[in-house]
């Protein structure tokens, strides 16, 4: 499926940039990426997309600006103390290339048009663009392959909050939107990415690569200060990467049910936890007609080995 | 501690039944019981316990009926289809003695001041009693050594939701207050409880007992048949028996972190969850300063053969 044509929705964002680098090195047919609000504003995740696809090589490869706020609500600032200020770790890249004029939803659209049936659509921010698109155009669903998102847990605690995931937690109102529309959804939580790690050892090898390997390696740093206390040791989880991997066949996990998933958009202390019908796990979770979500639990180990080859292919 | 005095709260129900019979077997000093609505309602399971602990030869034991109805709602009808619509599987029982006058809540709180600091709590149903004893004594937090429910789920699935246990979901204003009050409380949710067995093994052996096992083995039944399509072979899980084993010392389980928890109160999706915050689980769940609530997570194999081991001792 890598031969398919793709959107990507990112808030770049550290694991995000990995994740950029990871598409590049496997030679994803990137037809546009839109930012959203998440690790930080929605512009400045363009500007960094921007100046990191140029950093890869790809400088051709239309970036849209997408939404500022979430669904019924403000953009609360984004996550400064795990990806620093500029989002990459205080990395400086040198500018090029604007965003393209019209916004992420508006592209994602006309993306859907243009590769009706084929267009995957790979999203590992919070899910505002998504349903904006949705609801620009209805039939959406109908035009888009698939949909493979970072974001909520099933089984394991939250990371903004006992039981929330940043991304959901970010604009539960478009995740619920996400799960409802009546496309297949894999949902890239933190059952899995938790378990995917990039380790000291990884990160002085990305260091010594090129340009962009360089480059992906300082902003680590930044990123490896908030995941020690939080691990135990200096390395941090491939959330991002192991999304873009999961959508690209890469990793495939040793484990996902396909089990219906709700989104708590209440104000109360389950707000954005994504609740994932799993009560048939003694009996190898049987299916369950018409549900459309996916959600990985397990995966092998050796994901941070795979990434470093492939991000130590770019420039 | 089994040889402290114990309060003893529950909705029997078969599982319930159980740890009547392992409480008795064990010889815990049981000052006195109360019945809640749950698995049936509060009169019924008075009844049913009044009928055990005469069939177990503790016909001195006080019964005190408790609440028919959730705090701010109306008891739902129980759980036939789970134990039978007498609650004990249809085993019909000599009826034995009447419940006392005073209600289950006040038991408890006369127990607390008759044995302050010293009384345990064991509460295998609904929390409704414990909360209306916490509005009738402020001080009772401080009278009481500490309150161990079976209720709740921290990383695994509900039963009755996607994410809700039925005890915590037929009364969350309950939980949530026990949870706040100032006593230490022990959590045996479905992380554990699911994880503890009894086979079909077990039960043949329970029938070529006494007639306490004999009864118990024949309420077993009905148990089986719903368990065996969740668990995929005739067994059920041993969820009250767990929590008393765990309150005796009977077993101990091999990881029990501190965390808070809350519960959800909302009429979200979430209704009825226990949130548990686990997110130090990296790290080996590090100290939580005045954080009141111990959650076990693991437990040793082996709890069918030991709750039997204690069965076949009753007359």
């Amino acid at each position: 499926m890598s031969g398919a044509p793709w959107y990507f929705d990112c808030d770049t964002g550290i694991d995000d940039a990995l994740t950029l680098g990871l598409l590049v090195a496997e030679g994803a047919d990137l037809k546009g990426i839109g930012s959203v609000s998440g690790n930080l504003s929605a512009a400045g995740g363009a500007r960094n997309t921007l100046d990191l696809m140029a950093l890869m090589g790809r400088p051709d490869v239309p970036v849209a600006v997408g939404a500022h706020d979430p669904i019924g609500g403000v953009f609360g600032g984004g996550a400064e103390f795990v990806h620093g200020a500029n989002g990459i770790g205080e990395v400086e890249l040198p500018h090029v290339g604007e965003p393209v004029a019209e916004s992420a939803a508006a592209m994602l659209v006309r993306l859907a048009h243009e590769h009706p049936g084929t267009l995957r659509v790979l999203a590992v921010g919070p899910l505002t663009n998504l349903a904006l698109a949705l609801e620009l155009e209805p039939e959406l669903p109908s035009l888009v392959a698939d949909v493979v998102i970072m974001g909520g847990a099933a089984l394991v605690p939250g990371n903004v909050s006992a039981v929330a995931e940043a991304n959901i937690w970010n604009d539960p109102i478009a995740a619920q939107a996400v799960f409802d529309a009546a496309w297949p959804v894999t949902m890239v939580g933190l059952d899995v990415t938790m378990l995917a790690r990039f380790e000291e050892s990884h990160r002085t090898e990305l260091a010594a690569g090129g340009a962009a390997p360089a480059a992906l390696a300082a902003m680590l740093d930044v990123y490896f200060q908030y995941y020690t206390p939080i691990l135990g040791r200096p390395s941090c989880a491939l959330h991002d990467p192991l999304a873009a991997a999961i959508a690209l066949g890469v990793v495939v996990p040793t484990l996902a049910p396909v089990a219906p998933v709700e989104v708590d958009t209440t104000d109360g202390p389950g707000r954005g936890q994504t609740l994932v019908d799993l009560r048939g796990r003694f009996v190898g979770y049987p299916a369950q007609p018409d549900v459309r979500h996916t959600v990985p639990l397990e995966i092998a180990e050796g994901f941070g080995d795979r990434l470093l080859e492939s991000l130590l292919r770019l420039p």
